[in-house]
Order: structure tokens, then C-alpha cells, then sequence
């Protein structure tokens, strides 16, 4: 069976069910984990495992830069590599090289960028995005699109529209061509060490994603929607938000996008966002989602409880014997005070950014669960 | 029962028991983690267990300046601010506050210095640097010693093996009108959030560990062993070694001052060393050691293995798929290959230095059972 989604429940727009991939069944909506180089910083694979964490996504861009594709590749592919035998999702780089800015050219062939590591002049093709995430070996894969600058003039915004049709077009043509090449078939999902290897997932495919742009304009939404349908993808993303805009249009965008979406298909919002708009996008009916948040946030000190956000690193929580968050069952609440988090973090220890991370996570995980929950309670499918 | 030493096998010189402390029995003789500021950078306590360590080390120092000693009082001493109901050891401050050079003064009174955070003067003295030890709370608290320097000249080695006997009486003194006054008494160990808290182990002290100076000449080194065991401590440290010394001479010294200690007592020889090493100085006699080097070194990519050092940054490691170490049965070289690991350490990625870490002190715990397992195949006792 290829990837594809199994609703199992109904609550009004929002839908409960499994994301069926070849390594392994995702409940979804789903929250994944942003593992930028193959790692989600500071915590281990087996830590994540016991979170709950069921699909983590990976950036192509910096995978590309480091270790690179053909290191990955040789390893047996992503999964392989960093030793995880869940479902992994990767972005296509768009987004991480419009990112660039001074250091990026855009032309209807691709974008020419610099590399933010040490300045060297690269080339991300759709085909060369679609090649690199075969080369890693993602459950899911991106079309390589051209993530709308806000805000954007209405011609820009249709021009950049067009851009990326064209371009996932060139996508699903380079896909359907390669799509063999993916490194499961001889690869050896084991540890490095045990005898008892597991075969990867011979035969099977990933699944490619198209990407729905089209800046703040609802025509253009829509339209951009139906024509990426008609190209055919496994699933179709929403991109170009959280790119400055108010918080209330992307809501906006989201809704009247999700509208033009097939039902039975998984929906995806990209890059978004606080717990409470985690929440209510999945009520809304988007089935998967990414953000940097709890995990940039976490190393900053800044930590989602059921009681609001809490800056750790503040003077009033030095003699605190409370747990971080008394309603939270992770190992990090159920063992440390906040003086002690505290302490970590204000004297730089390595450890506040490896317990902030956990924390946060759960955090996001334990909200999507009470979403899920929530749907479930509504009409079973 | 006060902290003792029960010794159940001898091998020659070498004695294999175990260290009784409030909280909890010690296998020996071994090796205790550096947890400078009340953690192992970067690793959990759960994982420190699951690793099997049974005693950490605190720096007195470090933790005297963040959080500060009346913070770790108040929250019911050391174990109960970290979470860690297994033993731990304070060092005296002394080595930290000999280490600043520039920023302290020596005085028959003790110690002006100034804070290498943020330059505030501040005051060391072996009643003050005794008087943090018993509010930190540690099972086992250090003498105030001068860490005398090297090369030093033999009547700059007698003056300042003279200071250091003169506040072993001071820190004996103050140690024996305040020992009860330890956090332990109120402290409720338990996690921050459940209720079955576990009362702390009322009515128990601390065990002071007087330290032996004396440079490297024989002499001193044998008056100072004598001279300290008459004013009577629970234990004797080995000091002012890994000074700058060829290996060698640390190593005539450790064997020379051995032969003057207490053979029922518990040996603990500072600031040492390679696997080698400690394995070696096991083997002479020494209980306990303890050194900031698998740790340290695993931050800069420095892994000690059964087939020597290896330095995982390097290139020829980018697409190895072994295990770090294949003999090792630590979770790191059970689940990630040396193409990951290196991978995480080129990257910067936080976890290498989690993982780099855990591996290293697996590695020091594992030496240090093996040598427990060839001193009990020696003569039971």
C-alpha cells in the first residue's frame, strides 16, 4: 500500500486518523519535530521514541550542506543514518533558501544560493530538490516551490504562483521517473552493531507532497490549489504562511485553503505555530504541521506550561520547588524543580537545553493528543 | 552507621568493597563523574543511573558562586536541588580558587579571589570553604588544602604542606561543632511533584576527607600523610597531583603516599586520569578517583575506546558505518554509527556532546568494573 491517510473520526472540518508510511503508523493531526540536521537538538533517538514522537522532519537544505546527500545515501538513507525507524517527512529547501536573501538568485531554471556555512555557490533545481530528498530517503517528500514574500504585489504573488506550478510540475515529472531510486531497498534498518538487521521497506515508494501558494489572496489560494490537484500529489501542503503576516489572516488563508483540498488526502501546514494555534488548525482540519518553536524556544529558555509560557531564566524562580509545569507528566516535570531549571539555564549548562527541549515537546505532543482525543469523541469514519 | 569503607576483597595492594553513605552504597573502588554545577553536562540524572553511576562530584567553588549556597540550602541541600538520591562528593573549592592565579591572594587566613564570572572579590577560608560543604550537603565534604604548585622549591613545599595541616585542624574544628546542621534533617527527597516523599537520612553527618600535600618529596609527602591522620578525618585524599608532573613521578608519588595511609579507611586520589590510569591506580590501592577528562573530552570529540582515542571530527570517520567502540554495550554504541557521530560533532549539533558524554563515561565506569571484577578474583576478606 502506498502512503495514504486513514480517517478514522470526524469533528466538523477536523479529522482523527493514521498517516500509514512505510516505516511505521502516524496518528494524526500530527505534530512533527523539526530534526534540522538529522538530530533534534539535544535529544537522543530513544528519548523521542519514548515521547511519542512518531514522524520527525528533516531540512534538506542542511542536510544537503552537511553530511551531504551522497554520505546519507551510502548509509542507507536518513533513517538508516540517524538510526530512526519512524516515519521522517523532508522540506524540498525552498524555504530555507528564500531564507537567504543577498546570498540567493531566483530564475525559472532554480535558485542559485551561497551556502550560510562557508559561502559556496550551490544549485537547487526542482529536480535537484526531488533528487536530494530521494538521496535521503524521506517517508515524505516536498515539491520544491517559491515560498511568497509578504506582502507581495498582486502580480508578484500570481507570477510567483505560476513559478511554483511550473516547478511542481518539473517535480512530479522527475519523481515519477526516479522514484525507484530510493535508498530502502538494499538498505539494513539495524544498529550498527547487532546481527539482527531488519530489511527496509523493499519496494515501496515515498510519497510526494505539492506545495499550495499564492501569498494572502483567496482567488489565488484557490486556484493554486486546483491546479496542484491536477497535477496529482500524495498530498498537498500550505505554504507561504508565518512569513510575517498577521496572525488572523494566516487563519484566514487556512481555512479558505483547506476548502479546496480533497478530504481524503493528508493536508499539511508548514511552519506554524504556538500550541493554541497548533490546536486549532488541527480542529480546523489540517492533519500534519511543523514549527522551530518548542525546540528554538526550549534553548532560549522559554517554556510552554498549561499555566502560559514561563521565561525560565527569571530571578523569581531561583528558590521555586514547584515542578515546571504541575499538570505535566514528562520526566523533566516529574523529576526537576524550576529552581533547578532555572539554575541550569542561567549558568549555561548544557543540560537546560537538553530538559527545556524535552519539555517543550511533550508539551506539543500531549497537546495534539488532547486534540485527537477531542475529534475522536465526535462522528467515527 | 558513620560513611565507611568495608573492604570484601584484596588483590595485593588493591582492595575492592564498597563505600557506605547516607545515601546509598558505592562499589569501589571507583570513579566519580564531575558534575560541576550539579550536573554532567549535558546528561540526565535518570541516564547517569541507567549508566550506573553511584557517587558524583560537585565543584564547591562553581556552586558557591550559581546558585550560591543558602539557594541549595534551602532547597534541602545538593540532592534534593538536583534530583539525586545516589552519593555525592564536594571538593573544598581550594584547586578552583589555586587555579585562578591573578585573581586570588593566600593568606594564613585563607583565600582572597576574585569570581572569574564577573570579578566580585569574595573570601575562601577552611572554616567557610567547610561551612558551604555542610550547607551543599554532600555525603562526603574535602579539607580547605593548598594545592601546592609545581615545580616548587623544598622550602615553598614545607610552607605550604605547614598551611594546609594548620586548616585541616581549622576545617576538622568547624566540622565537628557544625556537622549537624547538614540539610539533610528537613529534606524531604522527593520529586518536585508526588507525594511520597522520602525523608532524608535524618541524624546522619557527612564524612570529612582530610587531604595529603607535601609536592613531590617523599619526605613531606610521609609527614604530611602522618600529620594528617593524627588529626583523624573518615578519609584521606591524595592532593597536588596532575600538576604539570611527567606521569611518572605522579605515579611514584601516589604509590609512596599510599604506603602511609590508613589501610581500613576510604584512599581517594584527586583529578585523575586516562582509563589507563585509573585503572592502574586501582590496582596500587586508590578507592576513588575522579576527573573532569571523559567528559571534557567527549565535548571536544576525544572518545576513549577499546582500540584507543579516537578523534571523531575526523573525515575518515564520515562514512564509517561501525560502532564507536564494537566491544562497548553502551546505548550509543548500541544504536549510532561513527558516520553519525562524527556527523553530529562536524555539525556542532548538541546531541554529539550528549552522546560523546554518555559513551566516555561508560567507558570510565566500565574500566573501573572491570578492575573491581579482577581485585574480588583476588583474596575475599
Amino acid at each position: 500500500m502506498p502512503i495514504h491517510l486513514q480517517i478514522e473520526a470526524t469533528r466538523g472540518p477536523a479529522r482523527a486518523g493514521k498517516l500509514i508510511t512505510p516505516h511505521g503508523e502516524v496518528e494524526t493531526p500530527v505534530f512533527m519535530p523539526v530534526g534540522t540536521l538529522g538530530s533534534v537538538k539535544g535529544v537522543s533517538q530513544d528519548v523521542l521514541e519514548e515521547l511519542g514522537v512518531e514522524i520527525l522532519l528533516g531540512n534538506t537544505y542542511h542536510l544537503y550542506l552537511r553530511p551531504g546527500v551522497e554520505t546519507v545515501r551510502k548509509m542507507g538513507g536518513l533513517h538508516r543514518f540517524m538510526s530512526w525507524d519512524r516515519a521522517i517527512l523532508t522540506d524540498s529547501g525552498g524555504f530555507q533558501v528564500f531564507s537567504l536573501n543577498d546570498l540567493r538568485k531566483v530564475s525559472e531554471e532554480g535558485v542559485a544560493f551561497r551556502s550560510h556555512l562557508d559561502g559556496s555557490a550551490h544549485f537547487l533545481s526542482p529536480e535537484k530538490a526531488v533528487e536530494i530528498q530521494i538521496g535521503l530517503g524521506a517517508d515524505i517528500i516536498m515539491a520544491f516551490d517559491e515560498c511568497t514574500e509578504y506582502p507581495a504585489e498582486a502580480q508578484r504573488a500570481r507570477d510567483s504562483m505560476e513559478l511554483t506550478l511550473r516547478w511542481a510540475e518539473r517535480c512530479k515529472s522527475y519523481f515519477e521517473e526516479h522514484k525507484n531510486e530510493v535508498p530502502w531497498g538494499s538498505s539494513q534498518l539495524s544498529s550498527p552493531k547487532d546481527g539482527n538487521s531488519k530489511k527496509g521497506p523493499d519496494g515501496q515508494t515515498q510519497a510526494l507532497f505539492g506545495i499550495i501558494q499564492g501569498g494572502m489572496d483567496s482567488d489565488l489560494r484557490r486556484e493554486s490549489a486546483e491546479r496542484t490537484i491536477d497535477i496529482g500529489f500524495r498530498g498537498y501542503a500550505i505554504g507561504g504562511l508565518s512569513v510575517g503576516e498577521p496572525r488572523e489572516l494566516t487563519r484566514d488563508i487556512v481555512e479558505l485553503t483547506l476548502e479546496h483540498l480533497p478530504s481524503n488526502q493528508p493536508r499539511y501546514l508548514m511552519g506554524v505555530g504556538t500550541p493554541e494555534e497548533i490546536a486549532h488548525y488541527a480542529q480546523m482540519g489540517v492533519d500534519m504541521m511543523d514549527c522551530v518553536l518548542p525546540t528554538r524556544a526550549a534553548r532560549h529558555g522559554l517554556l510552554f506550561t498549561s499555566e502560559g509560557k514561563i521565561s525560565i531564566k527569571q530571578a523569581r524562580y531561583a528558590q521555586d520547588e514547584s515542578a515546571l509545569d504541575p499538570a505535566c507528566e514528562c520526566r523533566v516535570c516529574q523529576r526537576y524543580s524550576r529552581a533547578y531549571l532555572r539554575h541550569l539555564y542561567a549558568s549555561n549548562e548544557l543540560l537546560a537545553q537538553v530538559l527545556n527541549t524535552i519539555h517543550n515537546l511533550h508539551y506539543y505532543l500531549a497537546t495534539m493528543r488532547t486534540v485527537r482525543n477531542w475529534i475522536r469523541a465526535g462522528v467515527p469514519k
